[in-house]
């Protein structure tokens, strides 16, 4: 039977083996919710990076560019890191570059070995888990977590995923299992679940209240960001 | 106000800042339950060490010895890693030396860089949380996890502490909220929230379901292990 598992941030992925494995990676709050917003509006694709500097050079390269530090947009980029930034007609057809404190990083370090790496989101968390039903391979989330330290809404993610999969794939790490039973403890409210978490905390100091309710919405969206070569596109 | 928070795997120490904190180590399956056994039965001190190697020498030594690697006992040491091997009026005043897969593990990670460095399991559950109610410093409980990944049972035991002391620290990092909330969820039935855990599952395969339940219990014994230089005394 495949597996299934979760790494509950990119600090312990070298714990890991992917070279069977379909990775999901997860930034709630809000990498991966901009992504698959950015997608659900018409965006071509996004190149996820893991340095500012890399970021820049693309945005020269006519790239529009996104690079967030410590959860606030780093000066002279075009975008922010709210998904509301990604509902904006002028992104239909682009081509973004990405770079944000946790999210990327974590996509650029699962992809060398994966199987294939996606993003997934509240947001499309319906899409994710269908498409994995019918896949070969193990599955882990890759929880994008805070400065190397596990959070609160990339662990419910995570247990969302693995609580939908539970009778197609084998359940047997702890972390998977905690996960799980952290989401089916908290599904009925997860706002109120998070209303302690650190990063909710960080948000509300920079006032993006409605960022937060947005980011936990179910299956908003019917798209699956999936990495090809180095860049996501919507499959 | 003081803080606690909660290391899930001595892999994520190193984003901690332990230079104004204790540190309280925890394997409950089953090195620090057999710590806590050991003392309250009579043991005189514990020198936890990293390797094999190190334990070898310390029995050449005269110290009675014991070694314990993916859950077994190592050939050619005197005691195994079940609880009820330190129930031996024989070790009464002994100097014992030990090294475990992941608990020995993470003291020697902490104790450098801590205040202090102590012990806690179940088993003394209350004579650590009531000597910490009187410190002036932050908490960090380090879960030893199983090879460098986090577990449940020793996630149970941290959540059973911040819980604790929820009053008295401020609890504001997501491991931390996370433990607590685990452990207020299974607390009722902490076997059997525990029973599809990973390392159940090996323990079980070694016949010893006895340690399981033994180490599950609440504040059987009044004892503190706190490192002193080397060695863990009882205070």
């Amino acid at each position: 039977m495949k597996n299934i598992d979760v790494c509950l941030t990119p600090d312990l992925l070298h714990l890991h083996k992917l070279n069977n494995s379909i990775v999901v990676v997860t930034d709630i709050f809000r990498a991966t919710s901009c992504m698959v917003t950015g997608f659900a509006y018409g965006v071509r694709s996004i190149i996820p990076v893991a340095t500012v500097e890399e970021c820049k050079d693309l945005q020269n390269r006519g790239y529009v560019a996104a690079a967030e530090r410590n959860a606030q947009k780093v000066d002279g980029f075009d975008l922010d890191n709210s998904p509301f930034s990604y509902m904006d007609e002028r992104l239909i057809g682009a081509k973004i570059a990405m770079t944000t404190t946790n999210g990327t990083l974590s996509i650029s370090k699962a992809k060398s070995e994966a199987v294939k790496v996606m993003v997934g989101a509240f947001l499309n968390l319906s899409a994710v888990v269908n498409h994995l039903k019918n896949q070969p391979y193990d599955v882990l989330v890759l929880c994008a977590g805070w400065k190397g330290k596990p959070n609160l809404e990339d662990t419910l993610f995570a247990g969302a995923v693995v609580s939908a999969l539970k009778d197609e794939y084998f359940v047997a790490e702890d972390s998977a299992i905690l996960a799980m039973r952290t989401y089916e403890q908290a599904k009925g409210n997860l706002s109120a679940y998070l209303s302690n978490s650190s990063h909710i905390r960080r948000l509300q100091g920079l006032g993006i209240h409605k960022d937060i309710n947005y980011c936990l919405q179910n299956d908003l969206y019917d798209v699956l960001p999936v990495l090809r070569g180095n860049e996501l596109v919507n499959v």
